[in-house]
Order: C-alpha cells, then sequence, then structure tokens
C-alpha cells in the first residue's frame, strides 16, 4: 500500500486529502497546514501537524500550496519523493533535495463543491523514471485519468486552461449581463452552453465554429454591435476580428 | 390535433421535419422546399411540394429558411397563421398578411448532429394572444422548454448567444492550438471544459469566475504572455482587461 502525507489546506489539498480518505488502497498518513483551524471542519481522523519538522515520511509527499510558496515549503521538506500539484510551476522549483515530481490534477476546484476525481486528467512528471508508476498508482486509485505531461507541457496546457476556463466563463458572464438587462432568465442559455461544450467531443472547435464573425455576416455584426454597450462592444469586435483571422490563418 | 406545414429544408427545418414525423399528437401534413432533392436524405413519407402556390393550409405555417429569405418567403404565402424560427428577426418581419408568430428553438443546430428537442427552450412570440396555446403544444409535444419572449428580447438573446456558443468556442479554438503547438492532446482540457460549463447552473458566472485576471496575478499573466504567440498575446490581453473591468464595475 502506498502512503502519502499531503502538505496544505487549500482548495487542491482539501479535495485530494477526502479523496484519498475514501479509498483504502492509499495510506493518508498524516496532513500539514500552517494553521490547525483550517481543517477543523474535516470529519476524517488523520493525523494533522502545524511543523514541518515532524513531518512523517511517506512514499509520496504531496505538496498541494500557493505557488509562491512551493519552492519555500519544499526546502523544508527532507522526505524521499516530493510532488507539487500546481500547473504552472516547473519541477525544478521544488527545492528538496531528494527526488521530484508532480501530480497535477486538471481541474477547475472551488472549496464549496465537492470534487469527483474519476476522468480527472492528472499531468504526471517526474525526475527519475521508475517514480512514474507510484504517480499512477495514486492517480488510478482516484479515478483519474493519467497523461505524461513535461514542466514546459504543463506551463502551456495552464495558458489553455485560461482559455477554456477563466476566459470561457467570462464569455457567459458577457451573456448573463446581456440578459440581465434585458429581463430574460439566464438558464434558457444553458442548453446551448452545454451543447457548445459537448459538441467539442466530438468536432474540432474549427469544425464547430458558426455565427456571424466566421461567416462574414457584416449585417448581423452590424445589428448585435447597435444592441451593446461600449466595453461590450469592444470585446465583441475583437472577439470577430479574432475569429476571423483565424479563419484565414488556417 | 394540430397541423403544421414547415417551409425549408436547412438545418432547423430538417430537424424540425425528423422531430415532428415522430409526433403522435401533432399531424405533418407537408414540407415545402425550393429543391426537393434537398429532402431526399428523408426516410419518412411526408407530402412535399417545390411550389408556395401548393402549400396546404394548416393550424401553424413555420417558414424555417435563412433570415434574409423570411420577409420575401412570407409575402407569398396565405396560410392562416404563420411563425418564423429565427432569433435574428423581428415578428413583423414576416410579410404575410394574416396572423403572425416566432416559434425560436435556441440551439446550435448542426446538420450531421440528431437533435434532441427535450429541454431546449422555445422562445415563442404570437400577435394574437390566443395563438400563444397552439405554440406551446407545439413545443411541448417536442419536449421543450417555454419561454414567452418578445421581438426585442430575442435579438438580444441572439446576441448573448453569440457569447455563450461562437465566442466560447472560439476559446475553445485557442486552447485547442495551444494543445497541438506543444504535442498535448486536445482531450485533456474536455472534463474542464465540461466542469466550466457545469458550474453556471449554480453558480453565477461572477461567482464562478477564477483565474489570474480576475486575482490581478500579474506574475501569472506574465509568464502566460511570453508563451503565446502575437495574436494569442492580443486576446489574452483584452480579455484579461475585460475581466478586470468587469470585476470592477460590480
Amino acid at each position: 500500500m502506498i502512503s502519502v502525507v499531503v502538505v496544505g489546506s487549500g482548495n487542491v489539498a482539501t479535495h485530494l486529502i477526502q479523496a484519498f480518505s475514501q479509498v483504502d488502497t492509499i495510506c493518508l498518513k498524516q496532513v500539514y497546514t500552517r494553521n490547525l483551524d483550517d481543517l477543523e471542519t474535516f470529519k476524517i481522523t488523520i493525523p494533522v501537524t502545524n511543523s514541518l519538522d515532524l513531518l512523517e515520511e511517506a512514499d509520496v509527499t504531496i505538496i498541494a500550496v500557493s505557488d509562491d510558496a512551493i519552492s519555500e515549503v519544499s526546502s523544508q521538506i527532507q522526505n524521499s519523493f516530493v510532488v507539487h500539484t500546481s500547473g504552472n510551476t516547473g519541477m525544478q522549483q521544488l527545492r528538496n533535495s531528494t527526488r521530484k515530481g508532480v501530480f497535477y490534477p486538471l481541474q477547475s476546484f472551488s472549496k464549496e463543491k465537492p470534487v469527483d476525481f474519476h476522468h480527472i486528467p492528472f499531468c504526471l512528471e517526474v525526475e527519475n523514471s521508475k517514480d512514474m508508476a507510484m504517480l499512477e498508482i495514486l492517480a488510478n486509485a482516484l479515478g483519474g485519468s493519467i497523461y505524461h505531461i513535461s514542466s514546459d507541457q504543463r506551463k502551456n496546457i495552464h495558458v489553455a486552461a485560461v482559455f477554456a476556463n477563466n476566459f470561457t466563463n467570462h464569455m457567459y458572464q458577457m451573456a448573463k449581463d446581456i440578459c440581465d438587462t434585458h429581463q430574460i432568465p439566464f438558464d434558457i442559455l444553458q442548453p446551448l452552453i452545454e451543447e457548445t461544450a459537448d459538441k467539442v467531443k466530438r468536432l474540432s472547435p474549427k469544425d464547430a465554429q458558426t455565427g456571424p464573425a466566421i461567416r462574414k455576416d457584416e449585417k448581423t455584426i452590424k445589428n448585435h454591435l447597435n444592441l451593446l454597450d461600449s466595453s461590450q462592444k469592444e470585446l465583441y469586435k475583437h472577439l470577430t476580428e479574432s475569429i476571423q483571422k483565424h479563419g484565414k490563418k488556417l
């Protein structure tokens, strides 16, 4: 049985702790948190410490702290194999002098919402190739999908995720603003939002692209611009131009 | 039993014809198409005509042709109650001299993909209030959700849908470009795309917004910009600015 120590009490740490504590094949030995209060809401019985000096050895020590703290925290850890969970941080930013790796679950986590790790992609990277099997067992135990991803690829995935998540959510925000202004319930758009997300499972986004921008339907574009306020208008123009330029590039 | 005639053979017409022909409680009396070949792939037995002069009377005549053709086609129809299916066209652009209405299914249709009308929002509008019940029966028969939406609201829904569908799909395209450049399989982002779409069922997009833009995490933003090509960079900057401005406005 693989033993694990989790360092951190933020979003990712919280969800990993909950998930590992529900899996029989993984032994969650200990959790480190700076502030013991952070873990008080947990209804599970795991040894907790607020001192890195008292950290127990484990097969895998998972640092799930903010990106900025990874180097500093890892420099204080002597455990044999230390991984971080960050999309945006190179493996070599770990400062432990022992073996290093990355265990990055690619998903958007919020504390208030339970996470089902089934099918969540785990981006795995190791310094020492024989450590890969151990990370694969951890990811498998949680039901995740396994991807071998280098630090360079992972940084780019993180940018791609900003488009697929943060910027996409902003599109939803713009749509909701328009609905609110005209007393239209936002839930009227939900089936369209789902279908749009679903479609790119089967079609490439290039083939799925529809609408006035790609059709160069200037009349509809003009009608739409007339309905928008100045900041909406500006964004609509940029996005229309970006779609049209992209069409040309391909 | 309500009788229906469908005018058109494009995406929306095709899906409506297929859906109505599977519903026992609606009588699909006839289909008009300019070119009879367009309907040859149908394995259903419905009377078809390519002459508007031979159009049969029905309780509801549904014009599902391109936006530009709605006025012209409707001006040639004498049937008692004529509706169009366009998001972007006012009810008064119908030129029949009889009763008018709108029967707009808010979804993104592609010919190659079957459409399940269950839960699809139908935006209904009528000139004559007693016609509403008939459109509601049609939408219900297809399993759709019913919304009473004015021409003015519908135009705005259409713009909102451009953000929620066309522009969102462009975000997926940008993400895929980044993946392709770095030999990352695009399907690694699919769970994130689904979760992002799913989250706004429960949280408002404002509360669901995460990422470096809303956090004003300039270090990460700078790292991201360094990874992008010039046109990706430009769009990333515009979207980051739009998210940050929006945060202020609220």
